[in-house]
């Protein structure tokens, strides 16, 4: 049996409301209390899911990290999803597909953070390749703050053909690309679309950004020039959800 | 003689292009080559900068940290600025304010986030209360990957009186607080504005809230409904920057 093992109160707090891993076992730092902790408790009772408090000594050693904030809960492996499933349109609000791709972002704690961002604009999935980009993680939970539990995810092996894929299905594929003449805010981003983010280095594939349908720049002030990638995946997403909700 | 000691590629490049920090010596890492610790050098030849490669072990024992990456100088403490300087109108190419105020940011990860949007952003200046907040440390400028080198940054005691102060000089004062009703999308952020954002934890204080002249949020969709706070504040000053520049 494959497991993993959570950590931090929003990721085994939020794993618990999902619903989606089988949660077999919770450990609570019998040594701290807060609200959060007695609700983890609550929910474990209530699924009858076993769960227990030990010492902070032997919490340490079953984390094996900083950061459990006295939470530990060790659950099936990541729900991952198709693209089949992040493209039905028939669950959410918005008729319009409304897709995140990464490429090549290596930062579990970048990857959190706009997964974190990604939930909260309403994005139907996020697509990452299998290679060279940071996997859903139980870090990746704690730096999205519980969000990658709530998050359609989908682990591809080739994007370009994802790409074409979506674009068979009436996408519109906007690529983020800092030297795009175009402004992301002369784009129409109302209607069925994927946006593809790269890397912190190196930036999307050529290959990648060759079959974006348009590229879009976020202006830029001053001398450094150097908008942070959870920072721009922020804006680009809330920029098209202004659109899509605009009056 | 005060002085801080700056770490990282980033931080030593921009205090030496910014050139608003005295910068009394620079140390780099002969062990390790780069082309920006290179251009540090270079930068720091031509300034008349007195720099030396030092081993990897003397090193770690100056920056008593890690992520020192290399490069460390000695330098004057932060150029604080005045909310009169930051207020002056005719030093950049948009003639209307656009400030952004802080409350309560107590994690000098959030900080130096911010800061480095609000620097690609165009913001006039920051505004920071001395206690209860995260200050302009080199953790902070780390963070900001430099940017904190270049943005003007004001360090006041009373943010209601400076909020007071900014509305007598004609800005809009806009409290971002995810409760408020109305929109971020339908308010109007084209004139002179300082954008207000609360902390981590607890948000802005109840009384700085009070002396908004306006409350919004940025909707959210989801289950989680906590978008973070640098990202929150990314949309903010983007949506703000959106409708400054719009045709």
């Amino acid at each position: 049996m494959k497991t993993e093992l959570l950590y931090g109160i929003h990721p085994v707090l939020e794993t618990l409301a999902a619903g989606r891993r089988r949660v077999y076992e919770v450990y609570l730092d019998k040594e701290k209390k807060s609200r959060r902790l007695t609700q983890i408790k609550s929910i474990a009772d209530t699924r009858g899911v076993f769960n227990t408090n030990i010492g902070s000594g032997n919490f340490k050693a079953l984390a094996d990290t900083i950061g459990h904030q006295g939470a530990i809960a060790v659950v099936s492996p990541y729900p991952l999803e198709t693209v089949q499933d992040i493209l039905h349109t028939d669950r959410g609000k918005d008729p319009k597909n409304f897709v995140l791709m990464l490429d090549n972002i290596q930062d579990p704690q970048n990857l959190g953070a706009i997964i974190r961002t990604a939930l909260c604009v309403g994005i139907d999935g996020v697509v990452v390749p299998k290679d060279r980009s940071a996997s859903p993680t139980p870090a990746v939970s704690k730096a999205s703050a519980g969000a990658l539990e709530h998050i359609h995810l989908v682990r591809i092996t080739n994007l370009v053909q994802t790409i074409k894929h979506c674009k068979s299905r009436g996408l519109w594929v906007m690529g983020l690309q800092q030297n795009a003449t175009q402004s992301i805010y002369a784009a129409d981003l109302s209607g069925p679309i994927a946006i593809v983010l790269g890397g912190e280095q190196k930036g999307m594939r050529r290959l990648v950004e060759k079959n974006c349908d348009f590229l879009v720049s976020i202006p830029q002030r001053g001398t450094l020039n150097s908008l942070n990638v959870s920072a721009a995946a922020a804006v680009a997403m809330y920029e098209a959800f202004r659109q899509r909700h605009r009056e």
